[in-house]
């Protein structure tokens, strides 16, 4: 099945304490559409600048994303981002950010995309999301992801999208602040509580949290010995996740628990590089021996249901 | 097999944000030979004041634990700690602590002791843990842990002990502190390094990693709801962790992981009461129960090794 991806595409410099790019292709939807085309077909919706790299947009092709949601805008100039890795990667201070064509975005859906089964609202306003979902028809599952921003400046709005989606994905601090909880397990119940069927809390280098009504599964994180640049982990995490479900094209606890896993794995390979790098060279079978590893590590003792 | 187990034993006043209870038994000798005694024959190396409750003595008495190398000081007075958590449960501040009794506190094990098979150095100075090693025989396996006190004012006795241990636990920020590297991954690594064959590192609310050479296993930490009160969780995992060991009598990387599991189900129920109070009422099949669900909420795929 297809997937519609909605998010922000932009130009980043990141800068890390041992490596310094500028001009990456970055974005919440880059990211996540990038790593979803490796499980199913992909329907991107964002807006860039006449300025934005011909070379970039050659990217998405060359994965069969399909870009007739892609608005270029005349004159315009990409949205820009620069950001700064402190020692323990962990933290990241955003040094600019110029929201350019992104500031005017109100994204039309072309007519052949309205009818997408899956969709993944990535990070942009609440409202911008909700204006996307009421162009939609025949959505079977719709996930939002989210950040502080929206949390602490669209509030209502962020509560007002999670009665309509089916699942939310954030980090966990996100998470406590949104609900205002410091227990994670009573932030994942009351994000259901807000509306959706699943939701997801991300927990960095200690993998993810996964809730329904009286379910629970808990992903652990690949233990990579060097991340390169944490820049759009949380999209490749969220894009592959869609896409894993896209490609079963059926919804269930189980089948997002194997998602989840399949999320953390293509996030593990690409913090490996700097932008969308690792993606670029990334094949199927690495995917399919990383994701036998999430096993391996994970594993104690057989299971009898 | 049997487990002797050397460390702490004190007398605990304790406050979080909700209640505050005084003259608790605590210590991590007693958290962790409580815990093991699900397990195991507990052989309990320690040292109390003539003032230590009858009852807590008794306690111990009734979870069948060996009490030959349990010193009563004539006199003496029973080390005491007093501690406040902060509102979320992961932050706690020492308010006032007495050695006391243990201030000159120098294990000398009872004669049938000296031939124990497993042997637990609980976190006191690492020259006493030595001290406990040099006078063991036909030790099978030794586990230690430690604290970030030791780390900071006897680095140099700790890494001679860890030349001299078999496997070794700590948390993750005294594991970052002692290798001097953000990057748990590598941090597991360096512990190895230093000589014991196994390395496992507690990550608190996000469960705990386990490493051996070429091998690594991560596990998760059980959803609880309520944290009452997190004290001695660490020590009752380590006794636990051993407990299961000395109960199998054979140790390897898969029988270790599901020591790790054991530890973190009994840590898990420890921390749903204040002091050792709900380990006086766990049955055993609520031990089970709670193992198979951390199958249950971990589990993705089958695995076919």
């Amino acid at each position: 099945m297809s997937l519609l991806i909605v998010g922000s595409i932009g130009i980043d410099d990141v800068k890390t304490p041992m490596e310094s790019h500028k001009n990456l292709l970055g974005g919440s939807a880059s990211y996540a559409s990038m790593a979803a085309s490796f499980f199913s077909p992909v329907r991107l919706v964002g807006v860039v600048g006449e300025d934005f790299p011909v070379k970039y947009r050659e990217l998405f092709r060359a994965r069969g994303i399909d870009l007739a949601g892609l608005k270029i805008i005349k004159k315009g100039k990409t949205f820009r981002w620069s950001g700064e890795y402190l020692w323990d990667m962990n933290q990241r201070k955003t040094l600019s950010i110029k929201l350019n064509v992104f500031e005017r975005f109100k994204p039309a859906l072309p007519r052949e995309y309205k009818a997408t089964p899956l969709v993944l609202l990535g990070n942009i306003a609440p409202a911008l999301q909700s204006h996307v979902l009421s162009q939609l028809s025949q959505t079977r599952f719709v996930m939002a992801d989210t950040m502080d921003l929206w949390i602490e400046t669209a509030r209502s709005e962020l509560l007002g999208l999670l009665r309509k989606v089916d699942a939310v994905c954030m980090n966990d601090s996100e998470a406590r602040e949104l609900t205002k909880t410091t227990s994670l397990v009573k932030a994942g119940q009351k994000l259901l509580f807000y509306g959706p069927k699943f939701a997801i809390i991300k927990k960095g280098e200690h993998g993810c949290l996964l809730f329904a009504k009286n379910r629970f599964f808990t992903a652990p994180a690949y233990p990579l010995e060097d991340i390169h640049d944490p820049t759009g982990a949380g999209d490749v995490f969220a894009g592959s996740l869609m896409g894993y479900l896209a490609s079963v094209g059926e919804i269930s606890f189980e089948v997002l628990r194997k998602a989840v896993i399949y999320g953390s794995v293509m996030a593990s390979f690409n913090v490996e590089a700097f932008s969308l790098n690792r993606l670029q060279t990334l094949r199927q079978p690495e995917i399919e021996e990383r994701y036998n590893s999430f096993k391996v590590i994970s594993h104690f003792d057989d299971i009898d249901f």
